[in-house]
Order: structure tokens, then C-alpha cells, then sequence
């Protein structure tokens, strides 16, 4: 809904949280950023969050309070509603293409520090055009393929080329590599996912040294996610890094084994409330896909022995009720773990913030939607 | 982006709309009106589309200038956008519960026709005093459980004891049976489509029956779908009909069998571009799953031979190029055909419409995100 209006205003009871509501508890998300900064003090890596996860100005300005370098975005549009609401710098870790988007791009860059990343000399020169017309230099990072097979150009002799090619262009600055696996960050064990980490590692330490060979320093090496940071953090090689999950964790994350590494807690909950009880082993709860994703599997019931989410249609979630379950009233209201957070996210214009039993402040998610 | 601002403007050449974006055909669209109204011609059954699937008031508007009593809705919020933007004839296809929706329902019953179901008689006497209060009598339908599984009392007797409560209370008019039967709509072959549902009519007309003995007449029986809906306008029970999809049609949909059926045509697209072609035999495009639902499976590329949407993370989309076809350009425009078309309209702000390779109009998606 376009109102621009708040669901509910501070101050106002959680009970009084109509539902389906994207709820963010503030004292379990102000310990997830104390955890993060902790966890990377003195590892020499910055910490550079992906803002793609939670698409609100007012988060990234928390982020960066407690330490934060910057933000990343994934596309343009993503970019432009966090410069328009103050956060000044932005790697879009993803490339642009097309003249529209390369032209929105260097016109942010005019007002914002933005870097991106390339995987294609023709769109290196495209940029560097458009760059070149607007006036500014642009800082371009190579994306190389480190695991995960989705964009990038392979690590080694490939990543060289394209940086020359950037280097003989006077509106381009080369800025690094981005080496982003993504496919560790939910496999579940932790040596698996160490174990992955230390391939990209060592894909992006060769191509850096290959860089230095030919006299072209990479000043960032960027990667990371909230499945496998520690281990980009612990390597000789990465010294920005980009988590976005962790500052409010979902069903997918916690799937995932984490002995040893830094605890974060759920802090992200869609509120749902009972629409239907037709038996005593079934309940229907008023959130369905378009209020929690299931890209990556069902939402969970949060702290309530026996409710089990077991089918989402559009707008109905089907809750199974244990034999030994309470059952929950007609109208009560329940908390999902959603399973994958950054999709979710997207399907709401307002994250309602709470603390105390009480709603403290309604964030715009000012992002959402930004696809182009 | 809450802008309020259409990201295209008329006229535009359907190579200016920038990706990703939703897009309609609008002949392939008012052929599929058509064949609608064609293959309902006769059958005594009334058409109520269901507008959780484009959650746009002028689709709304030209379903019902092709014959459409009105519209369904699953939301209190969707009903409102609707009402307010003219579409005055609302049946509520859901269970409404709680103090704050029922406030809002009641109200929008005082300047529009609404209509909504009910499975409980504690959720049916809260209805009634809201009404009660507000001065206006709503007319409730019951949902029986036809085969589903989700919401609704179970045929015959349950449905006849809910009956008696709605009929002992002024501020409600017991207006029939909701008795959609969900789980038919993919079952994929017509058989098994036919029989499933002729199962539901038969729980449907067990249950009027029942309440005709008792006195109580059923003026309206309505279910339906896409998947399904010739089967329920051929049984003698139901008598308005709730398909959504068929303006659009999705992947999920085309992996039906249709042997015998109406036809309906794909409508319904996600415009993408290509963003990287790392080898031969992958690309990368722009969209991903806060692009195109993938709820129900991937995306289709349509009308290009050996391209495989193999798989979507957030905002990417990664493309397998068979041996044989031809290799996209980086920044070509493709199209996909939405594994699942209403969670993927429920992404966008603003429909592209398009006729003749130009954008004919741009129509807001007014119910987006309507979730309470």
C-alpha cells in the first residue's frame, strides 16, 4: 500500500500489532551488532554489511555507528534510496548493465562514493564512458568466480585482463576484487563451510598476487557472508567484508552448525495471528508466502513447543499442533522465524521496531522493491 | 520504492522499459477476458475473480466490464484498496478475525457491497457485533472444507449448526457456502481435476441440502479456480465462480494438462536482462527471486529455445544456454513467464502494459502488500 502511512505508532502495546506485521526486536538486534564489531575486533577487516538484507536507511546508520564502513547494495535503485536518505558510501557488489542503470550509477556517484563490480570489459568500458560524461572516476572492483558459479570471470590470468583494460581507462579506478562465495554460507557444517572459504581464499590470493606481479595493487578484497565470515576475517586475504544476515538471522541461518563462531539471535519476526482452528491437530495462521518467503524453506513457530508451520499458500499458513501442544485461541497472535529474512523483508513497506513489550519506533524499509 | 512515481511513461518502446519489470501483454490479456466470458456463456455460473492474483483495480474494472459480478479479495486491506478505487462489490474469501479487522470491515460494508466466510461461531458472533454496531448487516458466507484441508467447518451437520448461529443474529444475512477447493488447481491432469472436484460438489450439495430441510436457503455456493473452474460451472451446485490466474496464466499453470479445456494465453511477464556471460553455457539476468516468485518453480524464459532458468538467489538469475542456441547479448532484454503469478505481481508497485511494441499504459498495483 502506496499510504505512505505507519501500520501503528510508538508507543502502542505489541498487542496492538495488526497482523501479518514485519516486527524487529531492538534488543536482540543491538546485541547482534555488538556481537559483530566484537567478533571482528582486531582482525584488521572492515566490516562493510550487505544492506540488501534489511533495505532501510535507519539500519544501515546503526551499522555504521557501530563501526561499519559503508554499505553494500545490489542493484541502483537499492543505492539511490540509501544516498537519498544519507549513506554516503555504497558498493553495488553486482554489475550494471545497460545504459539507464549505468547512467543512474554515475549520476549517484556524483553525490556519493559508489564503487561496483565488473565480470566484462565491455561493460568496464561502458561504464567508463558514462563516467567519463558525467565527470566523476568511478572505483571498479573484479568480480572473480570464487565457488559459487553465478557472475564473475575466473580467478588468475582473466581477472588481469579486465584490470587492465580498467587501468587504461582515466574514468575508472581499480579498487580490488570482490570474491564472494556464496554458495558456503549455508552449508551446514562448520568445517565445510571453513573449508570452502579457504578454496576462494586462496583463488583470490592468487589472482592478487598475480595483480602485484604485473604492478596493479588491489586496495580491497571484499567477500563474505553471514554463514562464513570468520573465515574471510581469519584469512591473509579479504580485508572488507560484507554479512547482512546477521543482524537479524532467519530459519536457513540457524539450520546451520556454529560451534565455536559468534551466537546471533533471531531478531526479525513476522507476527501472525490464528484465523482458523478447524481441528484439534490443525490451526491456520493469517501469514502465508507473501508475508514470510519460502524460498528457503518454511517459517518457524518462535518459542512455542509443538507448532509446527507446515504449508504456506498465498495468504494462509497451516500450522500442525503436536498431541501434547496448547492449543493455541482463535486470534492469538504468534511469532515466525521466517525462513530466508532478505526476501521477506522486501515484502513490507515498514519494519515495526520493539522493545519492552511496547512499540519504540516504525522504520520505512525504504528500499523495498528497488529491482532496476 | 514509494515514490508514487510510474517507472515508464505511455508510448515508450517496449526496448526503454528497464529491468526487472512486470509486464503485460494487453492482447494476449483481453483474449483471455474473453475466452473467460466465452466458456462461461450459458453455464448459469456467475464470474467473481479473485483480485489476490493482480491486486490492480483496473484489471478489476475491465474483469467486470466483461461480465464480472464483482470481485474476491482474501485481505481486509486488499478489499479496501479495491473500494476505494470504485470496485464496489467485494466478497472476502477468508476468515476475518480480530477486534482491529473486523472494525475495518464493517466499515468498508457501510459503503460498499461486502461479503466474507466464516468457520467459526465465536469469529461469526464478533462479526455480528461489529456490524451490529456500525448499523450494518453483512452478508457471511460458511466455508466448509471441501477437500483442502486449510480453513472451513466440514460438510452437512457443522455447516448446518454454524448456520443456525448466523441466522439467530439481525446484523447477519447468511448468504451461502465458500467451498474452494485449492489442492485441485494443479493436480495435472484433467481427470484427476474432474474428479477431485466433482468430490467437492458433492460435499457442497450434501451440506445445501442439509440446510434446505432445515429452511435455510443457500443463495450463493462459489469456489473455483483456475485449474478447475469448468468443472465446477458444469456441476448443478455452484453458482459464481472465483478463478484468478487465467487473466495471466504462469509456468505452473502451463504444466497442466488443458485436453478439452479453454485456453488461455501467457499475459503475464518479467522483463530481465542479461547482466553477465561468464562461459558458453551460463548467463546471468537481473531477476531473481524478489523478481519472480519462485514458490511454485523457477521462471520460464519465454519464446527463446534452449535457455533453462535453472536457478534464483535474491537478485540474480542463473541461465543454462543449451549446446545449440543462441548466445544472448550482455544487456539483452528476455522474457520470463512467473513460475507463480500472484506472489510475483505482489513484488511490483506499477504494471507495464504493452501493445504493438509500445507501453500503452502503466497501472498501479494498488493492493501490493496488503497484508492485514
Amino acid at each position: 500500500m502506496l499510504t505512505g502511512i505507519p501500520p501503528i505508532n510508538p508507543g502502542a502495546s505489541i498487542a496492538a500489532i495488526d497482523t501479518p506485521a514485519l516486527v524487529l526486536d531492538l534488543d536482540a538486534f543491538d546485541r547482534n551488532l555488538a556481537t559483530m564489531a566484537n567478533a571482528l575486533r582486531g582482525s584488521g577487516a572492515r566490516l562493510r554489511p550487505h544492506a540488501k538484507s534489511h533495505k532501510c536507511p535507519e539500519i544501515a546508520k546503526r551499522q555504521i555507528k557501530a563501526g561499519a564502513v559503508g554499505i553494500c547494495c545490489q542493484k541502483v535503485s537499492e543505492a539511490e534510496a540509501f544516498v537519498d536518505a544519507g549513506v554516503l558510501d555504497v558498493l553495488v557488489t553486482n554489475e550494471i548493465v545497460g545504459a539507464a542503470k549505468v547512467h543512474r550509477l554515475v549520476r549517484l556517484a556524483s553525490r556519493a562514493r559508489i564503487a561496483v563490480c565488473v565480470d566484462d570489459a565491455r561493460n568496464a568500458l561502458e561504464l567508463a564512458a558514462a563516467a567519463g560524461d558525467a565527470g566523476v572516476v568511478l572505483d571498479v572492483l573484479i568480480e572473480i568466480n570464487v565457488g559459487a558459479d553465478r557472475c564473475g570471470v575466473l580467478p588468475g590470468e582473466p581477472a588481469l585482463t579486465l584490470a587492465r583494460t580498467i587501468q587504461n581507462v582515466p574514468s575508472l579506478r581499480f579498487a580490488g576484487l570482490h570474491a564472494y562465495q556464496g554458495s558456503a554460507q549455508h552449508l551446514r557444517s562448520v568445517a565445510e563451510r571453513r573449508t570452502t572459504i579457504e578454496r576462494a581464499a586462496a583463488a583470490a590470493r592468487t589472482t592478487k598476487e598475480l595483480l602485484a606481479r604485473a604492478g596493479i595493487p588491489c586496495a580491497t578484497i571484499t567477500g563474505a557472508g553471514t554463514g562464513s565470515f570468520m573465515f574471510e576475517a581469519a584469512s591473509d586475504v579479504y580485508n572488507e567484508l560484507q554479512p547482512g544476515s546477521y543482524i537479524f538471522m532467519d530459519a536457513d541461518y540457524h539450520a546451520n552448525a556454529w560451534d565455536g563462531l559468534p551466537q546471533f539471535e533471531q531478531s526479525l519476526f513476522v507476527f501472525t495471528s490464528v484465523m482458523s482452528t478447524p481441528t484439534p491437530h490443525r490451526i491456520v495462521v493469517d501469514a502465508g508466502l507473501k508475508a514470510s518467503s519460502i524460498d528457503s524453506g518454511m517459517p518457524v513457530v518462535s518459542a512455542y513447543l509443538g507448532l509446527e508451520f507446515v504449508k504456506a499458500s498465498d495468504e494462509h499458513g497451516v500450522v500442525r499442533v503436536a498431541d501434547n501442544a496448547r492449543m493455541p485461541a482463535l486470534g492469538e497472535q504468534l511469532r515466525l522465524i521466517p525462513g530466508h529474512c532478505d526476501p521477506t523483508v522486501n515484502l513490507y513497506d515498514w519494519m515495526i521496531c520493539i522493545r519492552d513489550q511496547r512499540v519504540e519506533a516504525v522504520w520505512p524499509i525504504s528500499a523495498r522493491g528497488a529491482l532496476v
